[in-house]
């Protein structure tokens, strides 16, 4: 059963939809990497009934970006950040070359701070 | 009947997990301001089947946000951006002291369009 890196943030997104067995096997299968042999051990549940689980909490994810295109919206956002993250650099690299006001500086550290801020929402 | 800020912006996110009548009713009743009178003229259906519908699509909304938090991650996003604009802006008033270099004002350009380009995405 090959792996799908992109299911740990369709779960983080819609995770809640899933029942309780669907969320625990994706969430063992994929973030804690173990082998269908040990969730089965792990749960109690046979080794075909981890698999289905697995499957059928995929489905729901995959179809509700299908829908809603959530994960796709943040990742475009992300991208953004980074731009402008790397911008923040060029002109603190620049730094050394002229002296800054200490309200440019001021106002560098709070964007910076704020763009921390946004990673840590989405 | 009451009309709920939030809906629109619910509509947006989740929309695409309510009915066709549901979204139509939706739409109309919050986006396009008509009355249910109206909504069932227009659509040809009961003024209580229009009803039933927008109650029953603002419970899909309600419920998705109360499991997926969507809307308000997103509403946190944008309280940061916004705080980032207002340090970009002073950051410009100050061009008025200091003349910055070229490459300052073409990174800060850079950061203003990307930001913008945030704001389409979310």
């Amino acid at each position: 059963m090959s792996k799908d890196l992109k299911i740990p943030l369709l779960l983080d997104f819609y995770g809640e939809l899933l029942t309780e067995k669907q969320k625990n096997t994706i969430e063992l299968y994929y973030n804690n990497d173990l082998s269908l042999g040990e969730i089965s051990e792990h749960l109690d549940i046979t080794r075909q009934g981890v698999r289905d689980s697995i499957k059928r909490g995929e489905k729901i994810l995959y179809d509700m970006e299908d829908k809603l295109r959530l994960v796709s919206r943040f990742e475009k956002v992300n991208e953004k950040l980074e731009v402008i993250e790397n911008s923040i650099k060029e002109i603190e690299k620049n730094n050394n070359k002229h002296i800054f006001s200490p309200e440019l500086t001021k106002e560098l550290i709070k964007i910076k701070q704020h763009i921390n801020d946004i990673n840590e929402i989405i």
